[in-house]
């Protein structure tokens, strides 16, 4: 990373006493590759404009004008567009219109140059300059009783080229304006691909003309129509995101067989499972019926996703169908394909036919990795960052989606210190090269139309930052500071994250005012994935309206202690104290609001918890006070943190981190 | 009213102890016609479905579809839709699909039994229906720890056939996504009519292909494309809703004469007007070409607006360029028309033959009324009741706004209590007859897209139930105990309102958390449009982005001190002098915040009187106390109530009509 990125990421480091000036500096999401400040500033009036020196390509212009509005939303001035770039104040020049279908090589870099007199942004390609207009809006910064643009100059473009989300709307559906904002969102920190899971065990979410009986009898209603499908391949393609449909085959693909149960490795019926997990329907490999009716719906669906890639799942293919189908045993048997792994290649060469003969290259989760795999094929690995080595091993470009797992529940920076391409990652440079970048996965057993906003975002923030900035970029209390003033921008598009906690609780207690409540989720954090489906059992039709629910997975408390608990000076233990007390306070007070508000049981032991994690935080300061602390209280101290780490009812305290750092950091005395 | 309908709203009355049942029962909002109650409930669990005995009708098809995921949103019920009524919960029976193109005539009633084994709606039409399963969902209510409907009957029908709202997109333009979630809302609370105010001095919001310079001069890039103007009318239909058009003419049209002067009445050039107010230009009467041009027009725009109704404005017609114009001044003598009132009625006279040979009945501001005035003209009135009386005396039908300009700022109980027929209005049957019903007016001076949500909502609620309930329902008390119900459904259709304090506050501040000015603005509410105006001297170009954008028109608070303030027993006591109390400590927090947060400087004055208002009320609850005050206190009382009801800086003190109320309950000692 050159030195002046790092001058101005230090200038903004924010400190107690700069608090509020920092956060109204620009912050920067994700850090470009090379930025460098001059003095002065470019002052933003109602004269404010962006020109095009070129002939006018309308994705841009567009992209121009969302950008304009954007800023006369933060600044509050009324902005009117202009046409004619020698009086715009940002002068934008592209070389291309871009691909007329974007591929993961598409270039998107620029260069954004801002001078007290005025800016120029100049870039290949218009996808280029679109991510050029996103710098310039993140740029916006208030100064006196206005705004201005500082006077810098970046040279930006992207570490890998594929940078996406995957978006689950098979096991719960998201309706298309959802889809619509993630996907402002997403432009918003520079990712560009939507990865759209459309079939599940749980429901199959796209409207088949052809196969009608898909939708009819596997979607419970919820699905998208052709015209929504080509207005959000278009609304992506207007901020330089392509969208990969995923069907996933042969398993995960009950959905498809209640209305085609003739397609499954077993007669039926078939209902839409509402359970969650890995399930035995699969696709029988051995019938040329299979393809005939795969083939024509991937023809049909082809029209609709112009993307050159298309996701065939792969992944998690339970054994029982196909090893309890004499007919399937025979057929492994007479083609000498030694086991189900071995089949499921065989019916992966014949899907890629399909494929190729609709113009789609494939692409498929890390179960599909196999010798017979046709060559071309890109693995997303999700099993761990050792298939990744193993699939470009192989020769085959990879994305890696393992340690981005959104549903997981996992705070901002584990996702953010997870690099594809870790420091000593042993890859060859001919393998370095196949690694075309990262998903993060939003699947969706327990988020919901109401709560998915609040589950992708803020967090997607650190992963897009990942997949784009120079791998040195990685300071975590850095990230966090402009994660915190990112999350701002990300709701003024319309995200519902930082509203959610509020609304969520008027909408599931029907009060308008739930503050106790309220200060419990500043403290607290959902349980895991995992820990959330042991202890609910949960399924489709388990109701996403508890308290758990109305929480978010990355509170900013829980940053916030980790700097208070590194940093140790007065200010930052009082602070620290007041925390605690806090809590201690806020026990009785859920315990007596439980009495008149059914969701507050909910938070009952999550309460409890925090006043005992209050005062062992307590208890741990005042030995700093003392000066030390025996062995013995430290290790009393850690087993009791053992028991606050485990999920309260299905909160976990978000706390628990920091008061282990501050346990760990009291001095012994010498023996 | 019925007594059944006073017995159920008795047995909701809100009290303090029953505060979280009472917001738990369904609050029907507007009330409807006739209600009974039995004993017993109908159970809401993820088989609950919705049947047609009809053949189908999409639109109700749809409708039933937002219904139940509106319920399954609200029960965090997994609902899969079914077919085949014979087994559906809620059985619907329409006779017909309703008029192909919605008039004011359409038969709107239902009838909604609900038992414990099932419900039953019957409706003459489709509308009708969907309004029934409006009041179907606002009936599901939490019970145990599921959901349920109660055993009811309903008998519905609106008291008025026009129930409309007034979007003003010329000033500040909306977004369809903004105009869709309206529409939501309207639907809701049943309304009918959106009136889309498209054109004005400041802003031209329609895409002409006849004549493109109308958006390209006239709209600074903020229009409605043909797509996506049909979108939302058809959004409209879905939801029952008319969409009426108005193109204001001949005046409040600068923005028309921009791309084409010579329609006006004097030379020009012509700028996007950026003031408020009224203005000069003017379309020329005299030109047979205007007549030409407005035919071209209207023949297109009728392509995209299949409403029967077509309004002309033609408001507040500035006499200058006609006065200075001697060609227009010759053509008046000529012609015999004694003044300009006589040449605007010329002038609609033509305008209304246009219409009419584009198939569209003509209805325009109670300027336009005017004994030449084509019959069948509908006349909105909007300077008060009184044009009611005129315009119906001379035989038109008429529609009453005046009383209904959500852009003044005044609280939900003032437009509610305004009748368009209240007793002793004095008009004949006949005239009564002509009285179609009313429009909420929501002028956008002073509001954008970003703050728009919070000035309709929750007060059209109000509006929406004067014009479709009986006359009788009229308790000021029991109206907001529902509202505050119905404003949390609202936000769950998406509007913005009850979010919007805390949003708008992290968007100016750029600070997550702003308890200080949250606390500050529950207490105030902006100034009234004509004091905003005065102080700020607002145009077009002036930044919404100030603490009085972040507040809202009628708080809670206003409401609830209120009821206090009229009660006045000793928990009423305590509970305004904790409030007076939190007043006076507010003031210090929000001094010291403005140091370092710019936007609080814009609370200071508030923040000072609020503290004032405390200690005045705090006094007054010691005089109670002591069992009485003197005259001349209460004089003194009163100067200080006077300037405090002032706006302080651009807020207004929502606690001062409460204090007035104390003060004035205070006994006075016999002389």
């Amino acid at each position: 990373m050159p030195t002046t990125t790092i001058l101005l990421l230090t200038a903004m480091v924010c400190c107690p006493v700069a608090l509020a000036e920092a956060q109204a500096a620009p912050a920067l999401m994700p850090v470009p590759r090379e930025i460098s400040m001059g003095t002065g500033r470019l002052r933003i009036d109602s004269s404010f404009s962006i020109g095009f020196d070129e002939v006018i390509n309308r994705r841009l212009e567009r992209g121009a004008a969302r950008a304009l509005a954007r800023i006369a939303a933060r600044t509050g001035l009324t902005i009117t567009p202009r046409s004619g770039s020698n009086v715009a104040t940002v002068r934008v020049v592209v070389r291309s219109k871009g691909e007329a279908i974007q591929t993961p090589d598409e270039d998107e870099s620029y260069r954004l140059v801002i001078r007290p007199d005025g800016a120029r942004l100049t870039a290949a390609t218009a996808v280029g300059a679109l991510r050029g207009l996103e710098t310039l809006v993140q740029l916006v910064t208030p100064y006196g009783d206005g705004f201005v643009l500082p006077n810098v100059t970046v040279d930006d473009a992207p570490r890998f080229r594929w940078r996406g989300l995957l978006m689950d709307v098979g096991r719960h559906f998201m309706p298309p304006e959802v889809v619509k904002r993630t996907l402002d969102g997403m432009a918003a920190v520079k990712l560009n691909v939507l990865h759209w899971h459309l079939s599940e065990d749980q429901g199959f979410r796209v409207e088949s003309r052809k196969h009608p009986r898909l939708q009819q009898m596997g979607s419970a209603g919820l699905y998208y129509t052709p015209a929504q499908i080509r207005d959000i391949v278009a609304y992506a393609r207007d901020r330089g995101i392509r969208v990969v449909p995923e069907f996933d085959m042969p398993g995960h693909s009950t959905s498809w067989f209640v209305g085609y149960p003739e397609y499954a490795s077993a007669p039926g019926p078939y209902a839409v499972e509402r359970r969650f997990g890995v399930f035995e329907p699969a696709f029988d490999p051995t019938r040329e019926e299979t393809y005939e009716f795969l083939d024509q719906f991937v023809e049909e669906m082809a029209e609709l996703f112009p993307d050159p890639y298309w996701h065939i799942g792969g992944d998690e293919v339970h054994p029982r169908q196909w090893n309890d189908n004499a007919k399937i045993v025979a057929f492994r048997t007479r083609r000498s394909l030694k086991d189900n792994e071995a089949l499921q290649a065989w019916f992966n060469q014949r899907l890629s036919r399909i494929l190729a003969r609709h113009g789609k290259k494939m692409i498929g989760w890390d179960e599909i990795l196999h010798p017979e795999l046709p060559a071309g094929t890109v693995v997303q690995s999700w099993r761990g960052a050792e298939y990744l080595g193993k699939a470009t091993g192989m020769g085959f470009a990879s994305i890696l989606s393992a340690p981005y797992y959104l549903d997981q529940i996992y705070p901002a920076d584990q996702h953010y210190l997870a690099d594809p391409l870790p420091t000593g990652h042993g890859l060859t440079p001919e393998q370095e090269a196949l690694v075309l970048g990262g998903e993060a996965c939003m699947w969706a057993e327990h988020v919901s139309a109401e709560t998915v906003d609040s589950r992708i975002w803020p967090r997607l923030a650190a992963v897009a930052e990942r997949l784009w900035s120079p791998a040195e970029v990685r300071d975590v209390a850095d990230m966090y500071r402009r994660l915190s003033v990112v999350s701002l921008d990300l709701e003024r598009l319309g995200l519902g994250h930082e509203a959610h906690s509020a609304r969520m609780l008027r909408e599931i207690t029907g009060q308008r005012q739930n503050p106790e409540l309220e200060e419990l989720l500043l403290s607290t954090m959902p349980a895991t994935f995992g820990q959330r489906g042991r202890i609910q059992k949960t399924t489709q039709l388990t109701p996403l309206t508890r308290l758990v629910d109305a929480a978010r997975p990355d509170p900013w408390l829980r940053s916030r202690m980790l700097l208070l608990a590194n940093d140790r000076s007065e200010p930052a233990r009082d602070e620290l104290s007041q925390i605690f007390r806090g809590w201690k306070a806020l026990e009785p007070q859920i315990v007596r609001l439980a009495d008149s508000v059914p969701l507050a049981v909910d938070g009952l032991e999550a309460a409890r918890a925090l006043a005992h994690l209050g005062s062992l935080g307590l208890e741990t300061l005042d030995y700093f006070e003392r000066g030390s602390a025996t062995a013995q209280w430290k290790e009393t101290a850690r087993a009791r943190l053992a028991e606050l780490a485990q999920p309260q009812g299905l909160l976990r305290l978000a706390g628990v981190e920091a008061v282990t750092l501050l346990v760990n950091a009291v001095p012994q005395p010498a023996e």
